[in-house]
């Protein structure tokens, strides 16, 4: 195993501490390094926390400040957060509007989240994030997985929150967001937990994983590497078929962590070309790495179906670490 | 070879247009795909241009828009770009003041940059990159390389042109910023360029290239992997030792395509910490893969010395695909 590490019980702790350190303009460190916060601005408004394993970086802490999270709970590397942690996060950013908790459908997120919801009391809803459309029930998911798609909630209803929506219209908003985006991903390595010092999985040097999940789990079928252009009809048109909406998209192609972006943008120029062909109008478009699993090759592919409304909040203002227009 | 691509013979082609097709907000493809220019606000500044062998993304692409560059003219990868993708990007972009031409220190850049402003003629000044202190000479350079610290030139002087400052200027504050700033790599695995279809380089599993160059070339040993507060440590003090400057600093940890942002935080906590013990002030931080080399595992540290002038600038707001903020 290569990491630029100093031990695997200090990643997380050290890698927090940077992130932190790099942009103290913007976040900081919560009460006993549990969570990271924004720095301003989180009072007389429905505060937004997420949080889940880490290893998917920038995906939640980098999607902390104005416009989108008020708070991240990072747990271990690919292991839920601790209830102790989001207690923790609602009771630090809890500006009196009440907390919406964003989780992606994983059995440890889903549990703990909703121990903590308990704990904390006080007006406290949820929503959950499946956008996957690989697979129905996975290793750790009863039902679709949360993937990438995560990232867009998090943005819109971000928007919502910032310009005074109520706490049951942002819990709302979210699930029509969730119900209005799919994504699936492929990857062409496996990632490597640190901890165990050994790839999740094992994949032959002219093999990929179609349909991945983002921990690495199994996809639809394991095949021998395509062209990129065969990759992308087979995940843009079971994202289309899937979805249905033909209103006008957001694309989203996002990097695990291991891919260049000449890739990424080449996957994007595939994917693109597939999604007019079968009738899509793409509105809006983002590139990169936002959702990743380590350092695992490959990519997903997203596709969010956005009415003017929903366009309107995508575009907002949102300034955080690892995205930033408008202001 | 794992790589999201169709061909080696069409994948800069696809990339450049798919990128161009993301951020069609801000960029537009130049004649014949020879570059990358900005959609808005050439005119009447001195234009500012650079270029270089594809493969480093977002370097240079990533960079047109307000306040940095004004085009870009990637090559195929790791390939200088030609003369004649140059000429027509000066011809396209001058708007009146001039041209700064921002090369990276690389024999083949050098050639081609300087035959194309002998061949597009009119007011063109030169600025060239030369931070990375592994190494005195390398395998495509006399002199040390270019490499991550190019980013901040463009940053910088970018935003000096934005505001009206002449073409000598110009070129004046970039030669100051450029000896200003030190950077130096590490690498844990290879690239692999996808024309040749296999690694660069051989390494062992349990070893790393202290020095490494942006195209993988040679740096200055190659031992056992070692753990990140120790190449921070060999890293930040080679800098540190040749800067001698204790201006407050702009610490940039910049990833090589393959590492994690878990990691390049990490690093920069440690890097940081380093340089604060060696008596550096760091005022300013940027954490990201921006210069990279391929699907390269590894990072590079970068610190510039930056007085008030040169903060302002650094500062100033900034419009581009891979760097924005301010506006």
């Amino acid at each position: 195993m290569k990491k630029l590490i100093n031990g695997t019980d200090t990643l997380l702790a050290e890698s927090l501490a940077g992130f932190a350190s790099a942009h103290a303009d913007l976040v900081c460190l919560g009460e006993e390094s549990k969570f990271i916060r924004r720095k301003f601005g989180s009072r007389g408004k429905v505060s937004l926390i997420s949080g889940g394993g880490s290893g998917h970086e920038p995906l939640h802490s980098g999607f902390v400040g104005h416009g989108m999270l008020d708070a991240a709970c990072p747990g271990q590397v690919f292991t839920s957060p601790t209830p102790d942690q989001m207690v923790a996060a609602v009771r630090s950013v809890d500006g009196g509007a009440g907390v919406l908790l964003i989780v992606k459908n994983y059995e440890g997120d889903v549990m703990n989240f909703e121990m903590a919801a308990e704990m904390a009391g006080g007006s406290i809803a949820q929503v959950l994030t499946t956008d996957d459309v690989a697979v129905q029930d996975s290793l750790f998911t009863t039902g679709r997985r949360g993937v990438a798609g995560t990232m867009i909630v998090e943005k819109i209803v971000g928007a919502a929150a910032e310009l005074g929506m109520d706490l049951p219209a942002c819990q709302a908003l979210g699930e029509r967001v969730n119900k209005a985006t799919r994504s699936m991903g492929v990857a062409l390595t496996s990632c490597t937990v640190p901890a165990a010092g050994k790839p999740t999985f094992d994949i032959g040097p002219d093999e990929m994983e179609i349909g991945v999940g983002i921990h690495g789990e199994p996809g639809r079928r394991r095949i021998k590497l395509q062209p990129a252009r065969a990759i992308a009809d087979e995940m843009v048109s079971a994202i289309v078929g899937d979805l249905g909406a033909r209103e006008p998209c957001l694309l989203l192609v996002n990097g695990f962590g291991g891919t260049p972006a000449m890739e990424l943008y080449l996957m994007y120029h595939n994917a693109r070309r597939i999604a007019e062909q079968q009738g899509v109008v793409i509105s809006r478009s983002l590139v990169g790495s936002f959702v990743t699993s380590l350092d695992m090759a490959g990519c997903s592919i997203t596709l969010a179906s956005l009415d003017d409304e929903l366009t309107r909040l995508w575009d907002a203002p949102v300034h955080t670490p690892a995205l930033r227009w408008g202001m």
